[in-house]
Order: structure tokens, then sequence, then C-alpha cells
């Protein structure tokens, strides 16, 4: 920075600040300590100061300090993300959304929030007028809208409605821009995929306006199976079976439910099992389908019950890699496309190939209309050559891989340069202050 | 019969019952005039007795009566039906469901109906709790619940929930036996499929347990495309757009829409075009779609707009030959289904081999989880045997057809027997008295 901290405080008096040292390094970081190759990366990576603007024309405000003095500016939600994404690479400012708490608007199939607002605390608003958000991450009772959007690719009801990319699924951004003039710039419509997951490197995001789907009671089902294969079978049926309405599909082979610690009394120890969201009202339909997948149904909870407490939700997508890591840290993940694969010989190729190496669990979603298995591998680190060997093995065979383990925005999903992303920046951040070294096509 | 219409009449005495042979030869009619083929088989195939039973006891009474006469029982429902469904091919009883009016109860997701419900009845009731039904035909205005269970397989909203057969699209039915003591027996879960979509041969199907959706309010649209293909290409992106939706996507190539005399002043001669149900909140993503497609909307209700007067979803599905014939009545029909087809392109295969000869009308639907084309081409008929040469040369192709022109179960779209109600016809109608003639499998 090209200004003393002292002086920094000065411009942005009125809005909160923290600056306490360790705080400020507790919110450098996120949950990317699941990946022992990106600990060392990140390590030190800290910010100078964390702003916690409280409406959009103090956002306004720090845009323009940051401009004025070419501070680096790294925006961070609730810190759920796994990759560093509001991890500043450059010191300067985290501006933290926490205090962009407002509801705008809710209505009949749309929600417009303020990019702080939490995704359980959008969801139990929509629920009242009979709605509810089309896709939550694990992390829903601290993740923010914005930081789902920035960081997230879709998650819980992916399986309904395809992930967070897909046109409708984002309506309308406000991004404040770092340019020598800040100012708002609304984006609607497909202007939206200008800054959809772009880990805030190329404009902060201030208000949202997202979709959402009526709502469902959800019942919640643990079903176990004795071989993985047919838990995985039984998971790629539910998702065919259009007359039965889920949420959920989570497929995991033993041993990834012993570490479910608040599961344990129900679920039989080593078993393959399948956590379930199905619409209350869906439960004899699906109950068929377990019955003819010989599957035994050991947890359920109606919409009710399944509303408080406990939710299957928290051992789904991501947060099963937290729980296992809880019994043994030595265990890191990964992210695949199983893409072309509807008979799953991929999958069990891939499952019997490594083993007790790479523990397979299943997320299934809708990709282009069809629903397939995402997978969130359980992996047993050793090295970080042994982890590119398996990846590169899972590649050379077609499974697709989202790399977890870079905070590179194109190293993970993307793999190519999103040059409407790129040229967006190249207008709104000509200094390259945002989330530097994120965005790989951006050179400074 | 053996038995005088005057002492039949004494054992159904105090059930209505109608005699004039005027209204009973209507009565022993659907919508088969669509065929030229089923025309002549089913000239002159009339009941000898319609009987409206309002009440459950009241079926009973006279399932009695048919088994102790050894009289045919045909059910009909609003004979909204185009395979002769409800045409009795011994003549016998016709039993009429529409006086079994009750909605028995209706909650979040499941409603409890007699079998002469309306479509349109039930969806009124269950939009005032906020929900809907998953799926009806083009007729809903007419239709009954039983009738489309008994004859139907599908319609506006498989885009979204598959087909009547897929498990969970229906629940329970109660069904009246034929046995030499008639009694009524309760199917649930996959027990259904025995009477599902089985002309009534087996057990007069008296109340039903329907799963319904979370409402949406649906905005209307016609897009209308300078080429089919495009309209194609465009429909089945739609399907795709797991981010947006819909319960309707019905694309017909010219010049079908010129027969839509409601809708002319909208929809420019000659043009291909599609018809669209979107949920309202999804308009904007909807558009950018259209745009993408270089699609002109030419036509445009809001949900509440569209809720009342002239609905799109009575110019889709088997409404398009209706409106097709009211012009000239040469037009025919067939039913296919593009099972692995998801470039398009044995339908622009089709479409171009055949010219003005079997003009396009693509219905999108789910089937196993995929969105696929089902189509419903209008035939400009000339003999039966250049009828049969289209559908032989569809079938080399690799279309699948439901044949429309025949009244037999099997040889529509089932093709093989299905033993599962073979097997529940030989307990519940020993005698064979149930809508005689369609089911093949069966030999009296």
């Amino acid at each position: 920075m090209q200004i003393s901290l002292e002086n920094l405080l000065e411009e942005v008096s009125g809005i909160e600040t923290i600056t306490n040292p360790a705080q400020v390094a507790k919110l450098s970081e996120d949950y990317a300590h699941f990946s022992p190759v990106l600990v060392p990366l990140l390590a030190g990576k800290v910010g100078d100061v964390v702003v916690r603007p409280s409406n959009e024309s103090e956002v306004l405000r720090i845009a323009q300090t940051c401009v004025k003095y070419k501070i680096p500016l790294t925006v961070r939600g609730s810190g759920t993300g796994n990759y560093g994404q509001c991890t500043p690479m450059r010191g300067g400012i985290i501006l933290e959304t926490s205090r962009l708490q407002a509801i705008k608007w809710i209505k009949a199939g749309l929600a417009c929030v303020e990019a702080g607002v939490k995704m359980v605390t959008l969801d139990k608003k929509a629920q009242e007028i009979g709605w509810e958000s089309r896709m939550v991450p694990s992390t829903f009772r601290t993740a923010t809208v914005g930081g789902f959007i920035a960081g997230g690719s879709g998650g819980i009801g992916s399986v309904l409605y395809g992930q967070l990319r897909d046109r409708g699924n984002l309506r309308a951004v406000r991004v404040v821009t770092l340019e020598d003039e800040p100012r708002i710039i609304e984006l609607r419509g497909d202007d939206v995929q200008k800054v959809n997951h772009a880990y805030g490197t190329n404009g902060i995001i201030t208000e949202l306006e997202v979709p959402l789907a009526t709502a469902y009671g959800w019942s919640e089902f643990v079903v176990s199976f004795t071989d993985f294969m047919t838990a995985a079978r039984f998971g790629q049926a539910l998702g065919n079976s259009d007359g039965i309405i889920k949420k959920l599909i989570s497929v995991h082979a033993a041993p990834s439910s012993n570490y479910f610690t608040a599961l344990q009394s129900y679920i039989p120890k080593d078993s393959h099992c399948a956590l379930v969201l199905v619409a209350e009202s869906d439960r004899e339909p699906f109950l068929s389908l377990v019955k003819e997948f010989q599957g035994e149904v050991c947890y359920e909870k109606n919409a009710q019950e399944a509303s408080k407490g406990l939710s299957l939700v928290e051992f789904s997508w991501n947060h099963t890699t937290l729980h296992a890591r809880a019994t043994d840290d030595s265990f890191t993940y990964l992210q695949s496309l199983f893409l072309n694969d509807p008979k799953l010989e991929l999958v069990q190729r891939m499952h019997e190939y490594f083993g007790d190496e790479v523990i397979m669990h299943l997320e299934f979603i809708r990709v282009n209309g069809v629903v397939i298995p995402a997978a969130i591998q359980l992996v047993r680190f050793t090295t970080g050559d042994r982890l590119n060997e398996i990846i590169a093995y899972h590649e050379s065979q077609g499974v697709f891989i989202a790399n977890p383990h870079t905070y590179i925005l194109e190293d993970g999903g993307m793999k190519t340069v999103d040059y409407a992303q790129l040229n967006f920046k190249r207008m709104v951040d000509p200094y390259g202050l945002m989330n530097p070294d994120k965005m790989k096509a951006w050179k400074s």
C-alpha cells in the first residue's frame, strides 16, 4: 500500500473496520485447508484491514479509496469457500459483506437481496410466501447469497434446477467498479455472466436478484445398501424418476458415512448409503423405488422434523469432506463430473480402480437437462505428486475434474479464459486491484 | 344381452340411465374420427344403455347386474379419447362417470377424487391451496381424472414430471370388479400399474389418488421462427434449460399454425412456431433464450390474463389435430417418440423426407429424466396403405410410433403384452365383460 494504515482508516472513517491482526488473518481465510496443496500457497496471505460497509454508498467510498491509492481489494462473504476465493494474495483491503443485510424485496419467484444476506435468511423469508431458493450450498446456514454466486457453482437443488451458471439462475447484479471514478453498474439477463462465479475479480457485487422456486416440504431419508454400485444406481434411478420430486441425492461409498458422527446411531457401520431430500408427498413412490433397489431406510424425518436441528444437507456436498477431516485431517477431495456415463460404468471403474484411496461420493445434478453424477471424492492424501497422478488418471479416463487444489479461477472448473469476464475486468478494474492473482488471463 | 332392456333397467332402478338411441350412440363415441382407419372399424359399435351411477355402491350394483347377466360393460369419462377407448365393441352397458364428482380430499401434494371429476375442477380446487395437477391433457376443460388415467399417457406438464406411467404420477385407485361377487379393490404404490392406462379393461375405476405439484403462475408465449429446425432446436434448448421453469413446449412446422383460427391475428402466416408455458417469474431468461435463437414473440399473456379465456394449451397436443381438421378433415395424425435424438437429426430427416405430407408437430416431454421430442405429426391422409407405409418408414428409421389408428391396447404405444394387467384382468373380470376386444392378450 502506498498509504499508511492510519491514513487509510481516515479515508474510510465512519465505516466499520477491523485491524486486529489475528482477526484480520482469520478473515483472510476460507476453508482452503481442505487442500494440502493450497495451504502452503495461501499461507501468510493476509489483508491489511477488513472493512464492513453497511450500504452501497459506503462500498463506493471504499472503492474510491482503493483506486486513489491503488490498494488491492478482496471481497469476502462468510468465507465458506474452499479455494481461497476470499484470501487476499497481495494484502490490502478485505471488504466483508456481513453488514449488507437488506432483503430489498421478495415476491413470487424472485428476490432482491444485498450481497451479505445469508442463504438461510433468504430461504426463511421466501418460505413465508411459499417460495424457497432454487439451490443452496451445504453451508447454507452461514453462506451469503453474494458469496454463493461469486464463488459457488451449485448445490442442494441442482438436481432440479441445474447449476448457478445456467441461464435463469441469476437474474441481475449490481456491482461497484474500481474505475478512476468508481460507479455502480447493473447487469441483467445474460450480462450477469460477466461477474457470475468470477471470485469478485471484476466488480464488487452489492446486490443480487435471484430466482426462487415454489417451496416443498422436504422429507429426509438415509438409505443404506450392501454394495456401492447399487447405491449409485439407485441415485441415478431416483434422478431419472420424473414422477418423484427430490432436492438432494447424495451417495456415499463406505466408509464415508462412518465419519457422520451425528448420524452414527442410524447408519449401519461401513454401509454404502444415499442421503436424500424428497418432497414429503412423494414418500410412497420413493419407498417403492427404495424397495426395488433393496435399500434399507435407516433414517427418516418428515419435513417438519427436518426443518429444525440436524439436516442431512449438512452431510452432503463438501460437508462430507468436513466431517471426514474432523476424524482424519489427511483427507482431501476432488470435484468431478461424469458427463457421459448414464450406466455409471465410468463411476464403477474409478471406484474399483482406486479402492480405499479415493472414496466415491456422488452428488446428482442436472447438466443441460440431464441428471448426471457429479463427484466430490474423498482422497487419502499422501503427496502432491500422487494427487496430480490421481487427477490425471481420472482425466485420461474421461472424467471431468474441476480441480479444487488451485486458487486460480481458470484452473478450477472453467479450464479456458472467459473473455466476457476478462473484458469486463478490463473495463471495471483497469488497475487490476480486485482479488489480484486469481484471474490468470489478467496480466497486471 | 341375455336380458331384456326392460329387465335390465329394473335391475339398475334408482340409477340414472339413458336409453334414447341417439344419445346412447353419441355416448358410444369419442374423438376416434381423427383416424380414418378407426372410423369404419368403430362404425355402428354402440351400447344398449348408458348408466350414470352417482356413487360407488351404485357402481357395485351395476357390476353385479353385468356379472349376473353377462352383460359387457364399457366405462366412459368425457369421451375425449382418440382410439375408441370408450366405444363398446359388443354393446351392453356404458358406465359414464359424470356423476362421480366428489373431491374426497385435497392436501399438500395429493388429492383423492372420484373418477368423474374433471381435470379443470381438480386444478381449480388445488390452486386454492397453492397446488396444481402435475400434468393435464389439452382437453382439460372436459376430460375427467379417471379417463385421463385410463386412456391418456401424459400432456401439458410432462416436460417437468414425465408421463402418467412413471412411478409417482398415480398413487392409488379403487376399482370395482366384475367377479362373481363384485367387490372393491384398492391398489396402491406400484400395484396401480395393473390398471393404469388399461382402457378400463380390468376394473371400473371409481376413485383415484393423484399427486399434485406446487402451482406456478404460467405465462403463455407464441414464438415464431423463419425455419422449422430452428424452432425445434429452440424447443430442445428450452427443455434442457434447467434454470427456466416451463410446463409446455409445443413446436409446430408450417402450415400448422395457419389452422389456429383464434390465433391468426397474432401468428404470422406460414411461420414455424413454438407455443410455450413458462413460469411467470422466468420471463426474462426465457426472452434471452428466444433472442439467442432469433425468435419473434408474437403472442404473450401473463399468468393472470392466461387464466381466463383462450389458452395455448388448447392448441397443443392433439388439439393441434382438432384445429387442422376443422379446416380440412382429410388430416389425420401420428404419435411418435424420438428417443435417442438429442441433436434432432432424426426429427430433421423425417421433416425433410415427408415434406408437406407429414407436418411436424413436437411436444417435448421427459422420458426417464431426459427431455425428448414426442411428435404428434399432422398427416395428409390418402389411403390406409399409405398411412401404414408412413408408419413403417418412421419405424425403420428408429422413430417409435405409438399407433393411434388402432383400438387395441397393445397395438398402440405398449407393443407387448402387459402381464400384470392381463393377470389382473383374469382375476377381476373372469367373464371378459370389461371393454371387450380392446385387450388383445385376453382370449374370451
